[in-house]
């Protein structure tokens, strides 16, 4: 870069910015197969491919500052020629209303699109918290019934056994219309207890990480943390907490392997006392039971998917069913220290949502996979589906005598006319430097043709795989050397088959 | 959106800007396989996958305004919290270069990758012209050799053909270090001749366009077009006229079939005249040989690979051969007017780039193929890759009877299990409307279940390929209703047995 006054700026340091990363091909190829799995069980329930751009009009994405006429700082925002903003999108679900309001005529209805991608978070980045990751998405708009909230809490659980997850997962379902039921019970109805209402419900969210006691604290008066902090409680009454509390308290037993439409009955019978009677919460109990019942007859335990009063996911968003799926097991990272992976997918009803933009409402429902955290997760399993990403490199023809390199041309290009994955080493350096950029690659075979060889019509084929194992079990340099172990000559005219065939024993099948 | 005054907004807009696109499923699966298809053959010749992210600073893409503080307005920038500019990628090479740079000492050098996704222009959009698109580019890192150059000439051409286009296009090979020598030998060397020597290589850019007659006006005095339009020319002496006709003439016929290399050599012999003493003209000649030759040893014929002299491309950003695939078939488009599509996929070497970052120089070559340019040409040619793009839908699960839903959930869970793609119609309309439904997704097979079936414990099986088969060849709807073409009932336990029955029949194979 050239700066205004012409001198030529200094070497620029080549660096992305915070939150951005590369990725380079075996991470890709892990990825792929994840992504690939998610796929498929997505098209096995229906779902079809959709995919959307990038770039969004900001008020498209809702994403304006409440008394500001520029965009939320969370977003990655750029005016255009027209002065009109625009984002980058922050998540692949405004983007779906966008679209299925657009095309609204053209779509069957409901329509179950699934879409996989990149979204953009303009926030400090940290350990694990990217400014660009990816998610992958699974929606049924034009569905007004819960049988859609229970299709896709079904399909969360199929795609993590799928992946090898089985046994190590539960899905979470929990319904805001039984928070809302329940809180007003409590006597917190109404707008002007709408910040009373929020901090309760971030009070149940703590469940998991601070116990029973801890959001009895936060009901209450306030709860001072280890490190002496104060957090300021909802300053409800007993009677209100005992009531909350009891209700968070309603976590299903393992089902006992009978009848599962009774024990659902019989779980959810205690549940109607805590929304006394409010109208809301009642509707809310008899939609999740519902849920639990196509559960039940889709064959699905309370072991996969399963009722849980702590989920409270979206506060301003999400407008019936709320669900999410947990790792349950705990991980160790690399210090020794257990990890808490948490939620890796995670959604629920967004009635409102299209509905922005058209004058009749539109109800939908879906969820969203944390790619990058769930492939953290099948990391930290060791999961089988990540095994095998090391894909042998090609075969490197070396360039011995650069004067007739037209001739390692040829041979390459035999090797791949028979799809076999091969290259020309186009470096300036010699035999030694060659041999170790070809273990760089991977390379399962070396081809070497010195002036001898040339001469009489051969090639020296190295098996490097058979090499490697070979040199791991002789001791000296010289041992070595005599040996020569895996290398052998054969006419030009042999040479794919022979390479065909060292491949074969190590790969046994494809090459390409 | 609320607006600042608290009043709500009116219903929005749903809409794109202008320049972006939203892709729905059977185009992604045709693009899937077109994509799957580069892949592969970049891998055959031994080229990794590699993802940069989407977002870079901006100067290490060298896009700030030459005389000014901000980005160049063809670049979408924003300014990060630092007030660092950061700008949406334009292309995949200059994310390359900042990536080997960044990670020099950990890569194998030669470095062979390949990298696909999408890149943003910040310009106005016109027909075909989008402000996101996708590219797909091979390049080597760390080879001066022009074998590298040559090696990504044949791989641009086995690309081609494995995409069905064998025969259809032609691979034309330039070199920048020739264009100079020319020039220099019209005395059109020095910094002082800069706007001169441009003037001229974009009147030999015209060649395909103008033709001979056209060129050599626009290196003279100037040329009107039919519309009255004036352009300036370079004001070039006859002789030096003379002198680039002359190269722009050496086009290579087909390949007599005999000696490859000897037809190159005779090829090649009557060059050296028009680039006089010019040692950089004479080495761009010795350059393109040696990539010939080596082409010709690969098996490429000059109706695949040839010299072009008349290829001009990226005049700041080439160093040396330079290249260019371009279809050699003309479409006609829906109103049958001739349609040029022009080059699909281009390059060259470009040895200044990683330099920016770098305080020794680092060689480059490679190409990029326009991906969405490509498409609309697979399209055109009506490509057998493209075909079979229409996938079955799901079998879909009728509701007619909405208290059981539970019921329709376990058939659908059923075929699901035996890995059969299905779906419980999640909508609230009727029988007559649910048909239509499963016909808009392209469902194969209906079950249908109502209260008689549920009682005997069975299911209707519609086969709905079968059955618009024979509405075809059925005249009158009496006739239809009497012949129930292709409808079944069974036991709900033979249900998935004769689902994959009607499936094979169709498919002859899998339904997943």
């Amino acid at each position: 870069m050239s700066k205004a006054d012409g001198t030529k700026a200094e070497t620029l340091k080549p660096r992305l910015p915070r939150g951005f990363l590369d990725r380079r091909a075996d991470e890709l190829a892990a990825q792929a197969r994840m992504l690939e799995t998610i796929r498929s069980t997505f098209e096995l329930y229906g779902f079809e491919a959709l995919e959307t751009p990038f770039v969004e009009y900001t008020e498209a994405l809702g994403k304006f500052l409440p008394d500001l006429d520029r965009p939320n700082e969370g977003v990655f925002s750029f005016q255009d020629d027209d002065e009109s903003w625009l984002s980058l999108r922050y998540d692949l679900t405004a983007p779906l209303a966008r679209f299925v309001a657009e095309n609204f005529d053209a779509l069957p209805k409901p329509y179950r699109s699934f879409r996989a991608g990149y979204v953009f978070r303009n926030e400090k980045p940290g350990p694990g918290r990217f400014r660009q990751f990816m998610q992958f998405d699974a929606d049924i708009v034009g569905a007004a019934s819960v049988a859609a909230d229970a299709e896709t809490c079904m399909l969360m659980a199929d795609t993590l056994d799928r992946l090898g997850l089985a046994g190590q997962y539960v899905v979470k379902v929990n319904n805001r219309k039984v928070l809302d039921g329940v809180l007003e019970a409590c006597g917190l109805a109404g707008d002007d207890k709408a910040g009373q209402r929020l901090t309760a419900l971030r009070a149940i969210d703590k469940l998991d990480r601070l116990g029973v006691e801890g959001v009895r604290l936060l009901l209450g008066p306030g709860r001072k943390d280890e490190s002496g902090d104060f957090t300021k409680g909802a300053g409800l009454a007993d009677a209100a907490i005992d009531r909350i509390v009891a209700y968070v308290s309603f976590q299903a037993a393992p089902s006992d392997g009978g009848d599962r439409l009774a024990f659902w009955e019989s779980f959810f019978g205690s549940w109607h006392d805590v929304v006394g009677n409010s109208e809301i919460g009642r509707e809310g109990i008899a939609e999740l039971h519902a849920i639990m019942r196509l559960c039940a007859a889709g064959g699905y335990e309370s072991d996969r998917i399963r009722p849980d009063p702590s989920v409270v996911r979206g506060l301003e968003y999400y407008t019936g069913p709320v669900y999410e799926a947990d790792l349950t097991f705990s991980v160790k990272n690399a210090d020794g220290q257990p990890i808490r992976i948490g939620a890796i997918a995670s959604g629920g009803r967004y009635d409102g949502l299209v509905g922005r933009f058209r004058t009749e409402p539109v109800p939908a429902t879906g969820f969203s996979v944390g790619v990058s955290r769930l492939f953290s997760a099948l990391q930290l399993v060791k999961s089988p589906l990540l095994d095998g990403a090391e894909k042998p490199g090609p075969v490197v023809v070396l360039v011995l005598d650069r004067e007739n390199v037209a001739d390692y041309q040829r041979l390459v290009a035999a090797l791949r006319a028979e799809n076999i994955r091969a290259e020309l080493y186009l470096g300036g350096a010699g035999m030694k430097a060659q041999m170790k950029y070809a273990d760089r690659r991977r390379a399962p075979v070396a081809i070497i043709q010195g002036s001898n060889e040339r001469a009489a019509g051969e090639v020296q084929v190295k098996d490097l795989i058979a090499g490697a194992e070979a040199a791991r079990s002789i001791a000296s340099n010289a041992e070595w050397k005599a040996a020569r172990p895996a290398q052998f000559s054969c006419p030009e005219a042999e040479m794919v088959a022979r390479v065909r065939e060292v491949l074969g024993r190590h790969f046994s099948g494809t090459t390409g």
